[in-house]
């Protein structure tokens, strides 16, 4: 029976679903009566937890009992550093997640403006436009998870406040070039933000063809966004920003909350970007194993999609919940795409260690020929 | 002058001002050539971080590169456990912020809604209220610091969703009786959410006669929030949680996103509940310094307001900028209230160690008597 303070909510969230995660480690191992488990599912980085990051959070133990200074001036002056882009254009949070839901907060008018992506996208974009009060229009991408800009243009008009694409993309790890997307840009009106995503741009190996942070600032209405999940290996402690034109960054600051972000990825933040080897050898082990697992999936007849991110999105030769409940049952945890996505041939392998990527192989082998 | 991108964001986000933090305690050594600093003003835990807190984190480090898990499950049992609430009734979220956000986001329909509070009051109603386009309602305190519910109630209608209040209260440190909260939820809506903000109530004396968490249940629409940042010495870490009909909680566990909780507040939110001795000790060195400073500031002049908090609030003898100036300038950072509250003789001061609590009387003795 409903009670009467819930049936007064408001009425957008009546129709929200819960978010549903992968299996933790715990469960699938429990599950299936498992000692290890080999997680290629969620993008995190295949090294584990910088040296230099442990050392810190070790270091800063004793010092979680205060706040941190607001707005974590020494996290923004080192990130202005590593990435050679202004202090005053960058805005942290906790995780790139609360900085898409500030930039709608400040640029969407709830029940007036619209949002555009593409379908499929990130789900936060939908779900913090609707959030937020805003309509949330899609157009979908092109067979081949290349970008419709023609299709995404369509859907703009005066009352768009945000246009969001990620580069590269997820599922499928596609890119396009920086002048593509100018190219959108040119034709979007001036009111109107782009914000692209670059999530798992640092795993391309060509940032000038394909980032648009080195180029941004000659932009009024540009966002790039990073996150520390990935690359830098801080998917558990929270943290991402934004870095777009001063004057709008200032708002953000303005509404955001003032300790949104811990003092632990704070310190983490500061300590992975001096951490060279550890990005240089993240970024090694990813590009190999991004080479070698396309080779051997294409040799098992998978239709690899070609990945400029820490994944890469396959089209199995059969069922994918098969295969991904038949790893599972040997300890490897994949991504299928039949849930979210509807692709129930695709599955998205996260690149692991040479090791894991080496297992992984062995076992689809084992699963294929078995027949 | 303004681009055409931020000429575009929405009108309320344009009076928003920016949140002005207390100065730092490195802000305070470098500008007054200090070595070491006392910070009593921002009501962190006096015994700093746990050590059972520390071991776990320090355990934990090398985990940061993982999500953690959705929700925070094994958190959340252990935090029903501890307060002897059911675990469906429990949402974690990155300090109490977060949960205030979810709640007026669940709850509030832009442009329709009300929301009531005191005034004055914890900041962040006021601000979330309007970042989420709802009408924010003030009703102002006795002029004792207690609570004018009639004054209260004349501001609520059947628009109202949600009413505010914090108990004990902040700045003044006062808490009403359990009674008088059920008074007033007995006047309200059955459609309007009554949530009680018990960020300072673990350092009451008598939880009973005070507190809301014990029989919360009892009523569809009454929330208790708690925080992790003040008794149990988390601040840096972000971790709070609200205690709400089932119902509702699902509700906002649907529009959370998913890893609002870092990792390590996970592990150290259970570490501390199991860390008994420091939760006593904490507490015999809140409520006896609460004792001395009240006796010392009552001889030396001061107005003490009664306190059930981990702070207190005074009428100092003359002006409060000055007093802390020179409280400044010897190296004791405690919070004036004529920002934000307009009380120009009123000062907030966090209880301290012992030792920190005979630092500042000794301060204050020497600042009075040298005019």
């Amino acid at each position: 029976m409903s009670s009467k303070v819930c049936e007064a909510i408001r009425e957008e969230v009546k129709c929200f679903s819960p978010y549903t995660a992968g299996k933790s480690i715990d469960e699938v191992k429990e599950a299936y009566g498992l000692n290890s488990i080999i997680k290629l599912a969620s993008n995190e980085n295949p090294l584990g937890t910088s040296p230099r990051v442990q050392d810190v959070i070790k270091l800063y133990a004793s010092s979680t009992f205060r706040y941190a200074q607001v707005g974590t001036p020494n996290l923004v002056d080192a990130i202005a550093h590593y990435f050679h882009i202004p202090d005053d254009t960058i805005v942290s949070g906790n995780g790139s997640d609360e900085v898409i839901d500030m930039l709608i907060r400040v640029k969407a008018t709830p029940g007036k403006n619209n949002i555009v992506a593409f379908k499929p996208c990130f789900s936060m974009y939908q779900v913090l436009s609707r959030l937020n009060g805003v309509e949330f229009r899609q157009a979908a991408l092109n067979d081949d998870f290349t970008f419709d800009w023609d299709g995404l243009l369509k859907l703009v008009d005066d009352q768009t406040s945000i246009v969001f694409i990620t580069t590269p993309d997820n599922p499928s790890g596609y890119a396009p070039k920086v002048e593509e997307i100018l190219a959108l840009h040119a034709k979007l009106p001036k009111s109107c933000l782009l914000v692209v995503d670059e999530a798992y741009m640092d795993f391309a190996e060509d940032l000038d063809r394909y980032s648009m942070l080195p180029r941004f600032t000659q932009y009024d209405n540009v966002c790039v966004l990073r996150t520390f999940s990935k690359c830098f290996g801080l998917a558990g402690l929270r943290l991402g920003f934004g870095a777009m034109n001063p004057q709008l960054a200032e708002y953000l600051r303005r509404i955001r909350a003032p300790f949104n972000v811990n003092i632990l990825a704070e310190q983490a933040g500061i300590a992975v970007l001096q951490d060279t080897p550890f990005i240089e050898e993240t970024l090694r082990v990813t590009r190999e194993g991004r080479a070698y697992l396309t080779k051997e999936l294409e040799a098992l007849d998978f239709n690899v999609y070609p990945s400029l991110a820490n994944f890469i999105m396959v089209e199995a030769p059969k069922d994918g919940s098969y295969l991904t409940e038949e790893l599972l049952k040997r300890g490897l945890i994949i991504r299928p795409l039949v849930k979210g996505y509807n692709l129930p041939k695709h599955l998205r392998i996260t690149i692991g260690t040479d090791h894991e990527n080496q297992v992984l192989i062995s076992a689809l082998k084992e699963i294929l020929n078995a027949e």
